[in-house]
């Protein structure tokens, strides 16, 4: 909701802003005029952050997570556990699982799931990047499936099982300790370390 | 809610917004996320318009109101109604009052009301102006008192018709009563009394 009654940069401010996920009209007007009494230090620093965030991250090139260096962090650290690798629908989902504390393997990012209905195929996530890693990656004994509790993330899910499975590699599926339609995201760590304890072969 | 297992741009830009007014740990995680996942051009426009916005964005030196232009568009628009000025507390109060299209007079934005048990007083707020102004505006002939209906805002209409009415100008506020729409059985008890109060003959 921008107004005929503010100036155009107040106005450009309030419009970009309601464009957000959750943002509505009356957020953004609140959040533009929050902006303009903050000091100019302050509010540069936020227009500086997103400019700065958005040059600076990129997705690493072993596993599609977020990173600012490539490889990313977990995937250059020599100390984690080369044996199992954790297949999550997104960075938000590696973060939550990170958050657990209890695992030490590496991850890999799909940056979404199969989705038939909205025309997303195997070639529209992170997948083909999985398969050529793991011919390369002797090391690899355990692909854990962490894609959410969802239609998609199940039939996601069972689709890289049926591939995999035949190249010898043991592949897992998270527990169903997080309530079914929920999102990983914000299961909180307990429910997450369950799921993951009670991981299942497939 | 910053984390160390996102990168430091990641986590800057996370901090940066939730920092903002409404705006908790996840929320900010959330819009950081989705920023990433915006075009460069499109997160980009977000963070040039917060820069824009705080660079162009100044007070009328007339009516204290935001404004890209000085005077602001409405001081400078001459079709206004020259004889009434509402005092508002804020440009946001202003800009309310003008939504409901009605009033054609002009504003003095106060920003900010007093408030002695926070070291509020006459001089940190923008009411020296006002009395500058009307000492040299022969036009004003009403000042009607918009700031709002708490203790603060009482008080400081009360202050303002004290110092103004010895100088012959009409000083009158803004009737409180029960909202339209709304329902006497949850209006308080104060918000009642004022209603009652300020009973007009049909």
């Amino acid at each position: 909701m921008s107004s005929k009654y503010y100036a155009k940069p107040l106005n450009d401010l309030i419009r970009a802003l309601s464009g957000l996920p959750g943002i509505g009209g009356k957020s953004a007007q609140r959040l533009a005029f929050h902006i303009l009494s903050m000091s100019d230090g302050d509010a540069n620093a936020i227009a500086d952050a997103i400019r700065e965030a958005k040059s600076r991250m990129k997705y690493c090139s072993v596993c599609g997570n977020l990173t600012d260096t490539d490889p990313c962090g977990i995937c250059a650290d020599r100390t984690r556990d080369r044996s199992v690798i954790c297949v999550v629908e997104s960075p938000r989902d590696a973060a939550a699982v990170e958050r657990t504390g209890e695992y030490r393997g590496f991850y890999h990012v799909l940056h979404g799931v199969l989705s038939p209905m909205d025309g997303i195929g195997p070639d529209d996530i992170n997948l083909r990047q999985l398969l050529t890693r793991l011919q390369k990656d002797d090391d690899a004994k355990e692909l854990i499936l962490a894609t959410n509790p969802t239609i998609e993330g199940e039939a996601t899910a069972m689709y890289i099982a049926k591939l995999i499975k035949p190249a010898g590699i043991r592949v897992t599926r998270i527990a169903h300790g997080i309530p079914v339609g929920g999102d990983l995201e914000y299961a909180d760590e307990i429910t997450l370390s369950k799921a993951m304890e009670g991981r299942r072969e497939l």
